[in-house]
This record gives C-alpha cells, sequence and structure tokens, in this order.
C-alpha cells in the first residue's frame, strides 16, 4: 500500500448524486494504478450503483453516512447537527489520516465551514481559500479567493497569492508563476482601500513573483497564473465566466441555425468548434481545491457529471505527491519566523 | 432653435481622436434633425478634419480648446491644471447651459471628477455612477456604478438603483425594470457586509421594483435590467465582459480557420454569426452615463470608433428629452422629504 492515495468521495452531494459520483470514482480508478477511493453515503443505494460498475474491487470501499447536507441549508447548523452526513464522515475521514483527500459537490458553505471546523487550517493559515482553476486563451488560471472568505483582510490575500503560487508550480506545473491581483486599473495608485492596502504587501514578498495589477478584461488573456482577490470580487469573476460563456455559445449556436445556409456552415465547423469550446469547459479542469487545511479539500461544480469527478479524484494524486500542504506550512512558518527575527 | 439638443463633444479625446470623433459628429447631425454638435478641440486640426465632411455648416460649431488631459495624468491635478483642456472647456459648456451634454472618450479619471466638481451633482445626489449597458442574451442591463466611486456606502448604492431605474425606464424604454443588487448568493443572509447592510434598505424601496440579489452568473441571461453594484466589482463585470466576449470569439474563430472542413463551414456561417456577435458588441450601445449630475455626462469608451461616438450623442437626445435630470432630482427630493416627515 505503500505511495498510494486515499480519496473519500461524497457520494451524496450534486445534482447528479449519487451515480455520477461513483462512476467518476470508478473511471479514477481505472485511470489511475495508485489511487483507492473511499465513496461516503447511503450504503446500500450506493451497493446498487457499484454492482452496476466493472472495477477491482478492492479498490473501492464504502463507507457508510446515513445523513446529507442539501445545499439550502445553513452551513454551520448542518456541519454541528448531521453528524452522520456525507460530508462530516468523509471530512473525519482526512482528519484521522484514514484518507489523503475528499471530493464534494454537495453544499459549498458546508464544505468551507467543514474544512475549517472538521479538516483545520494548517498552522499559520489565517484563511482556507477556494481556489478553481479557470480556463483562459492558451492555459488555465488560479482564481484565488472565489467564495470562501467575504470581506477578507490585506494579510489573508497576501497568504493567498503565496498559497497559490505553491500550488500552481507544483500541481500544474507552471515554473514560476505570475501572481496578479485584480484592479480596476494597471497603476500602482488605483484600486480600493483592501488592493491599496495588499499591493505594498505584495510587491515585499520575495517568494512570489508578482506582476502587479491585473484588470478583469486580461484574465481571460491569461494575463497571470495566479489571480488574487477577496471572495465576493472572485466569486463575481467566477460566475461570470460560467454565465457569459454560456449565453455567448447558446447565442452563437442559435445564430448558426438560423438560416439554411448557415445550418449547412454549422455541420461542416462543429468538430473544430466543440474541441475549442472544450478547453473552455471548467468540467475539463476539476473542482476546486480549499488550501491551506492539514488535509486536501476538493469542492466539485453542484452540476459535475462523471468526468468531473474523475477529474477532482486525479487531482488529488498530485497534490499528495507534491506534498502541497507540507509546502505550504514551511512557506508559512519561514515567513512566520523571518517576521519574528525583525 | 426650439426643443433642439446640444451636445458638446470631446473632439481629442479617446485612442482615435480627433477624426473618428468627428466623423461621429457628423453621422449624428445627418441622422437625426433636432440635434446639433459643439466640437470641442484644436480649432485648427478640428477645421482641418471638418474640411473632409459633408454636413449642414450651422449644426457643427467648433469651441477652441487647446490643452488635452491625456489618460496617465492623475485627474484631480489635471482639471485643475488644465484649465483649457477639451474636457474642462467641454464641461463648462454644460454648467453654464450652453450645451445640454458632453460626450467624451477621454481620460476616465479626469471625465468622473470632472462632473463631479465642473459640472456638479443635483442637490441629494450623494455620489454619481457610471452606469453603462450592457448586452444580455435578449436585450441589454444597465450596469451601476461602474467605476466612478470605489468603497461606496449602502446609502450610495440605493440611489443607484433609483436613478438606474429612471434611465431604464425613461431612455432605454423598459417599463418597471427589475432592480438586481449583485451577490454570491441568491439567499437574503447571503453577501458581504456592504451587501447586506444594502438588501433591506432597497427591499424598503417603494418606488422601485427590486427583485433581491442576483448571482454574477445569471447576468448575460439578463435577469435584472438595473444591476446594482459598488464601483469595484461593478468595473470587474464591465472588463470581464468586454474580455471574455473577446477571447471566446477569437478562439471560435480561430478553430473554424483550423481545418479545411471548417474553413468551408465558417463561409457559411459568417453572415449570421456576424449578426449575433454584433449584437454583444458594447459600442452599439453608445457611451456609459454619469448619472446624478447637473447636466449629462457621457463617458465613451477609450477606442471608440464613429458608431459608438454617434450613438453616444443621438443617446443624449432621449436623455434630454426625458427630462432624466429633473426626474433625478424631483425623485430625490420626495424621498428626502418623506425621511423629513418621519
Amino acid at each position: 500500500m505503500e505511495n498510494r492515495i486515499r480519496v473519500a468521495v461524497d457520494a451524496m452531494g450534486g445534482d447528479y448524486a449519487p451515480t455520477e459520483a461513483v462512476k467518476g470514482a470508478v473511471a479514477a480508478v481505472l485511470e489511475r494504478e495508485n489511487v483507492d477511493v473511499l465513496l461516503v453515503g447511503k450504503q446500500e443505494i450506493l451497493e446498487k450503483e457499484l454492482e452496476a460498475c466493472t472495477y477491482p474491487k478492492e479498490r473501492i470501499r464504502i463507507v457508510p453516512a446515513s445523513e446529507v447536507i442539501e445545499t439550502g441549508e445553513p452551513p454551520v447548523a448542518a456541519i454541528r447537527g448531521k453528524k452522520d452526513s456525507s460530508i462530516v464522515v468523509g471530512m473525519k475521514l482526512v482528519r484521522k489520516d484514514e484518507a489523503d483527500a475528499f471530493v464534494s459537490a454537495g453544499s459549498s458553505g458546508a464544505i468551507l465551514v467543514g474544512g475549517t471546523t472538521i479538516v483545520g487550517r494548517i498552522k499559520g493559515v489565517e484563511r482556507a481559500p477556494l481556489a478553481p482553476l479557470i480556463p483562459t486563451r492558451d492555459g488555465v488560471s488560479l482564481l484565488i479567493d472565489c467564495g470562501a472568505n467575504v470581506d477578507a483582510r490585506a494579510s489573508h490575500l497576501v497568504q493567498f497569492a503565496r498559497m497559490g503560487s505553491i500550488y500552481m508550480e507544483h500541481v500544474v506545473g507552471v515554473k514560476n508563476p505570475r501572481v496578479g491581483i485584480v484592479n480596476i486599473g494597471v497603476e500602482e495608485e488605483k484600486g480600493n482601500a483592501l488592493v491599496k492596502e495588499t499591493y505594498p504587501l505584495l510587491k515585499e514578498c520575495k517568494d512570489i513573483n508578482f506582476i502587479g495589477s491585473i484588470e478583469a478584461r486580461e484574465i481571460p488573456a491569461g494575463a497571470a497564473d495566479v489571480i488574487v482577490t477577496e471572495a465576493f470580487v472572485g466569486n463575481v469573476v467566477l460566475k461570470l465566466y460560467e454565465g457569459l460563456g454560456s449565453t455567448l455559445i447558446s447565442k452563437i449556436k442559435g445564430s448558426m441555425m438560423s438560416t439554411l445556409r448557415s445550418k449547412i456552415g454549422a455541420l461542416l465547423v462543429k468538430p473544430a468548434l466543440k474541441k475549442t469550446l472544450k478547453t473552455f469547459d471548467a468540467s475539463q479542469y476539476g473542482g476546486a481545491p480549499l488550501l491551506g487545511l492539514k488535509g486536501l479539500v476538493v469542492k466539485c461544480h453542484g452540476n459535475s457529471k462523471e468526468t468531473e469527478f474523475k477529474n477532482s479524484i486525479i487531482q488529488c494524486i498530485s497534490f499528495k505527491e507534491q506534498n502541497i500542504s507540507e509546502r505550504i506550512r514551511e512557506n508559512l512558518t519561514v515567513v512566520q519566523e523571518k517576521k519574528e527575527e525583525v
């Protein structure tokens, strides 16, 4: 069992639970040799789902959890009240080191609260940011923070920049990732109070490659590898990305069906177009890690299907192999010690 | 000269000044009978530009201004220091009631500062928001505020909602426009401190059609007619709209040119596609009004060409004919009086 990665998967979370979560788990163990899955959820239901699948039996195990936290429930009360929910049970597996990571497409709020209260933050981490990869013209960028901590402080954003850099460098494989802060202009004196306070602190960070402010216009062009912002703005960026992408694509499809001439053209461009649009489909990149915790927690989209579950599980392998949590711990400790020396 | 609208146009502002500003002015007077243009800028240059154009001479007049405020200049210093700049001279025409409106593609910062300090706010207006129309699936929405006032307070956002409603109803012609506040979830308890404070105040407003929170994902689908947000987030929304739109379109174009088959298809879909993409082109909707001032100030994109200048000038006609400034004054006065009664 050496070097094996154990991923707990919330089989009850998301719009297509449990079927798509189970399919994703099966696909992941078939694709990668060194990952085992702990499927967390209602035992009978999961047994039935698994019966339909072909996979190496010893690599997927059911961990029973009788309750489900619904999306609308107030997160704190849900985490406290539903001790036998798939989210609480799954996160406890990580805390007790019975799993290396937890993947869920369930309630964002409950995952964020549970991540901090059950899995727990690495010592020195002030806030745990949610950091999805977003598609850009020629690749991906990490958007950090994206919904976990509204009304953040400058010191939080500085930690987000550090953690994001470590993730991009070691999980995504971008050497010396460019870190930019979202702003309403590129000049140093521009911005709201939070950005003005954060900017000089980022400039002082010797351990990141800070390139300054970036305007939202430049995000899709890939102007920075790590896009630092507080959660409210990050959430707006992420959701507008999804909404504008799907509106534009549906308008384009509609226009192609508008005349006979364009319908014929549509048939011819379809294969090439499909390939391009796929690179702009968020589900290709797996879920969003909640960084700075003692174990890995990955939040998938609520509408995740097999592919996103599978990619999210596979993502946990690099995270663990690259010792991201340890790297974050070391990085923040070094910074902390330097501060104390001064 | 009854019912004629006089629009001052900054002929020196924008990437394509003065040529495109002059062309836009000419196109506007040719298209609409009741508008006259005051072209503000360097006399000799403008005379030469106008020589090349055919138009009714009495309807375009040059107002000399020897200086130009550059985009990079600190706005307050520029407005104070360059008294003979096209922006200062043009705004003074509005203040002295020698023009009904001022249109400029020049420095945003200078236009915002000049709008407040030279044209002046309507009594009772706390902040003057910049409010562009953005394209949605089936029409347009007003995004307010979009860059004028960072770190706004809840009372400002309430006034933005009121002014935006008046504009959408009377200039754009949307009956009882739906007002939404940008948030990171639709539940009332969601949001950052500013949104949580503003939400109940908007709910109390009897004179607007408040529909609650909207997530950024729903903006492109046209979930609200008036999208209220503070300037930093508004600016991010506007610029991401532009950036993501152009990145997606260039990727789609690229994919259509990738194979022989798709190239042939591209020729066939092109006319239909072009028409669709045009509806998502911001320049079709003219510039963004700075609302709440004693006269109208319209900020065009820095890269505006003839069409955007023309549409921005024409936009001033409805604004004046519909007495928007007076409506705002009355609306805010009534609210103010009601408050005093309490």
